[in-house]
């Protein structure tokens, strides 16, 4: 997991479900984001991406580790409303904040999906307290190894702490 | 698995898709029925009962065990359309035949489900030759529970046939 | 599942646990008998097969349905003793008879293993209520599959006293 | 998981697997070190620990973070010697170098167990770069969890020579 020097995009949101009111990465700079980008009908988002999104959200303190949900899809639109992922965030019991990304200018793929150059869902994303994108990783993902890259992520704002402080 | 007297109700069917005529239960007389009712939002449903029907189909001879899906809800009827189920049934790569009950004339309970007196989804029905509802669980079903009762369905036409042959 | 005219050799057994007196096949005949090749240092025995064995202890009535563990291996002889199989019953809580295998005469092969031509373990053999072979397995057996072989064996006895009744 | 002040015990041991030469934790420091104790004839360190184990092994540099296996029992003793530890070692193909705990010198836990004031197996120690202990947990671990903290323990080396360049 390579420090990169490129900045998370900020989510471009139809809807936010979960939340208050919207939120922004800017916002969450400080914390480690893990950006869950899936869809209601792509069965590994439902077999395993919500499941361990579910995992990353008991384990971690929110104030130090936020996961945000993102569904998006550059398919079966006509199959999508608000009231499909209302159901499915009621019924898998998901406490964390969702957004739904809004549509595309041109052509079916959605604007954050697009933003973000995503090949599909489920994705997932890692973003590091200072905002850089960490990890972009398409497909099921291993808990050990996500852990593992979650953990290194959380470490990191004691090493930069001790770096400013020692400058 | 104590054999009983009641008669499977025909199926209300609102539509029918993997089929390219609707089926009806009588037109299955002869073989095993399992009858498997579920609904794309709800988890236990596509997390055991898909899967389970898939193994179920796979594992018999469809001219022996008919496999039947049945898309049914009491609520989250503003998510469902048409759509939503054709695409799950893309998605999930379901090849049995799959129907949509029909809306209940007063109150969110659909017809079949009323008619079968289900308590939800999942929900498996067995249906002997005769056309006998044989097994009727809520819940996520055992594999070798289930295919043990299957299994000892499919025989008894043989019983049957030997007790004809001798009267 | 075809019927054969193969019947099931008697087990040669060094040691019985499990149960207070030696069991034979010949003493089982009525009931269908699953009889289930282990060793304690094969993963896929530990991990499928015995879990499985459990299961179907568990599913069906031992009057009607016995389970029978066969402890056998053809490696990993300086390994085995009597107090590996005694604490491995004990510790996996396995409450169905289990046989250890007798050592074969020449070379590696146990006596059992050898009459039954096992390629190796976990084995899963089905016996009818008459004595015969109806199926043997190499590998991990699929739940539902062989729930539905087990299933259809329990009902022949009906089918048979229905031709003899008429006979 | 918090730092604490104690270092952990050197290894007693009768018999290293896996390795060409006794390994020591202090010829390990500077390494995170994950020591997992175990035995053959526990289902949990079957069914979990070791899995999980040989996923760490697989999923971390060696040369950053150490995989121990450690066998390690207060019972069965009649059933162990070192054949069945050999033999589950080649069936489970396990890489990572693996330590017999050596007898207690009186009763009948054994050493190390002793030292490290083990509950039982599995088992799981986290030591850090410095050789102190940061984790002790007994029972099967969660690998999101467990992933996280060995990754971060992987970045105190990071943060520490921030600190001592600093200082």
């Amino acid at each position: 997991m390579a420090a990169t020097s490129i900045p998370a995009p900020e989510l471009a949101v139809q809807t936010w479900f979960n939340t208050d009111r919207p939120l922004s990465l800017s916002a969450l700079r400080g914390r480690v984001v893990v950006l869950v980008a899936f869809q209601v009908l792509c069965p590994d988002s439902v077999a395993h991406a919500i499941p361990q999104a579910r995992r990353i959200h008991e384990t971690f303190e929110p104030s130090d580790v936020a996961v945000v949900g993102l569904h998006t899809t550059f398919e079966h639109h006509e199959a999508y409303s608000l009231a499909v992922l209302k159901s499915f965030i009621h019924e898998y019991r998901l406490k964390f904040p969702i957004a739904l990304d809004s549509a595309g200018e041109a052509g079916p793929i959605p604007h954050t999906m697009d933003l973000y150059n995503m090949r599909g869902t489920p994705s997932l994303i890692l973003v590091d307290r200072r905002g850089l994108i960490r990890k972009h990783a398409f497909g099921a993902a291993d808990d050990l190894r996500i852990g593992a890259e979650i953990g290194a992520l959380t470490q990191e704002a004691a090493a930069a702490a001790a770096r400013s402080s020692a400058a």
